[in-house]
């Protein structure tokens, strides 16, 4: 079943969407928001598929669902993590600025605590205070879990993934060294996150959808132009299952957490760093990482991170070419103080 | 005035709580929940005001107040970001290793994202999977935010605190130098942590509440003993405002929010580090800096971290010695796999 929350108070109007995303159904006499939901997902779960049948049958009112009205599918949501499960990403991090990446990264999660109680809407502006704070888009996979206990392992955690979506995890490149430097992960340098509009439980997702990874392209266009298309199953070191148990070691994690796979990266095919698509390549899913090759390659970056008035657009596409979970679409403006 | 959430489903029962801590009523018939309070406080504080004038006066029906009822005053909370602002605490812990500090960080807030999905309840105990994780208690002052704009200024974002309280910062000290070496903060080293039983707003603090800080001892126990009572008003780097500010650069924060302060810890009346209680001075608000100062002395730590079955509390009590937020008080206990 498909899922969003259109943009209603603080915690959003829960719908259940069609297949396709061009009709929905109220959810209300279900349950009036997706939190709610999920803190009992078992008792609403398969009520919430009875709509999404009826839905599909024609067989109870539906609206015309529009993807610019949507919120986040968790507006505000109990717990955001982000990983950085592409090595490969970060191994092109390290290699642009000339440092080594320990071994561990191989084989220990990266994993950073984000702030959820601000999301950004799929369509609303990226606001920035300036320009010079090198305004970047990171496109990823994400999982919504159930309540998980602590401890949990890989092959369990998998087990409490309840839905799959998209996330522009919004960076702000030139915050991000003196930051890291301290040591204590990102307060400033990651701002709000933005969803896509709808989020999916896994079986709607079919084969692609298999050892906890999402085996589809991720696609990027910057300015209406394809920028990146990556595949979310490939070079991703550490599946959703892990990166759970890694989140779970000492804690138990609520009901609506958010896990983020970090920016998803393939590598090139004669396994160095990937190309640009205009040169054929799968190109990037941010523009720090274009930014890399180009140094790696040239010495210096030659793509510029986002001007206010440039756009972007984050979406995947099932095997018949139809968009999953709608598309992240949103533009970089300057904050009015 | 004060307020405490009684334990009741995932947000539990607000009630508004005497003064001396003994009688509360329920604030249901102003509003559920304190995070709902939070989301429209200007519409919800007058009346719950109301009740707690009532109650003073025993002019509406009322029940004794129990600590041991409560979850957190949020329970899950939006947000939790947790700082360092008394940097005194942050020198002594590179001084214990032989680091320098970067002068940066008298000036530039160490903060970091925490969970708070998930929070322990006032008496809960604090469940670790091993004593060799290096189970400690961190005692600070925190303080709730309603909704606070990007870009606030110190002196604006002083105005946006609704409430004040005390929070045990958990800490896995044997897990948090592999983690800081990663760069992206603590995930698995700061499990849920805990909050005081009872939240008050600033109003209630008198003159102890002054400059965005809370000018009073924090006691604290170790398994029954007198362990510090370092003053919270002093060596505070940073004061809330500019915690808020330094959260806020470059987003917005939702009501609900909340500001941790560090483990508070005052100098030594000679400018050096703290003595401990046993020998006349302030103690520690934490296990870890009594080691630190013993490792600066004699070359080798003494206390060691919690072990399962050692318990402490932390309470604050105001000038007539009348505990003004209850107390937390917990007990060390492995965890059930």
């Amino acid at each position: 079943m498909k899922l969003a929350s259109l943009m209603h108070g603080r915690d959003g109007r829960l719908v259940v969407v069609s297949k396709d995303l061009t009709r929905a159904t109220d959810a209300f006499p279900v349950v009036p928001t997706l939190q709610a939901a999920l803190d009992d997902w078992d008792r609403y779960a398969p009520r919430l598929a009875d709509l999404a049948e009826s839905l599909e049958h024609g067989s109870l009112p539906s609206f015309r669902f529009h993807e610019h009205d949507c919120a986040s599918p968790l507006p505000r949501a109990g717990q955001w993590l982000d990983a950085s499960a592409y090595v490969n990403h970060v191994e092109l991090v390290r290699k642009a600025r000339s440092a080594e990446m320990p071994d561990s990264f191989w084989t220990d999660p990266l994993m950073y605590q984000g702030g959820s109680d601000v999301t950004l809407a799929p369509r609303e502006a990226v606001r920035a205070r300036s320009e010079e704070h090198g305004i970047d888009f990171e496109a990823e996979i994400a999982v919504v879990t159930d309540d998980v206990p602590m401890g949990v392992n890989p092959d369990a955690a998998l087990r409490h993934i309840r839905l799959v979506m998209l996330v522009n995890d919004v960076s702000l490149r030139n915050l991000t060294a003196k930051e890291l430097a301290k040591g204590f992960g990102f307060v400033q340098s990651k701002p709000s996150s933005a969803f896509s509009p709808v989020a999916v439980t896994p079986d709607e997702l079919g084969e692609a959808w298999r050892g906890g990874k999402l085996h589809l392209p991720v696609l990027t266009q910057l300015n209406g132009a394809p920028f990146g298309r990556p595949d979310a199953g490939v070079d991703m070191t550490f599946d959703f299952g892990t990166l759970i148990a890694h989140a779970a070691r000492t804690r138990r994690l609520s009901a609506g957490t958010i896990i983020g796979s970090g920016t998803v990266s393939n590598r090139d095919a004669d396994g160095g760093p990937g190309r640009p698509i205009a040169e054929g390549g799968l190109g990037y899913a941010c523009i720090a990482e274009q930014r890399m090759v180009e140094i790696i390659r040239t010495g210096a970056p030659v793509t510029p991170f986002l001007r206010f008035g440039d756009s972007f657009r984050i979406e995947m596409k099932d095997a018949e070419g139809r968009s999953i979970f709608g598309a992240i679409e949103q533009e970089a403006l300057p904050h009015a103080e």
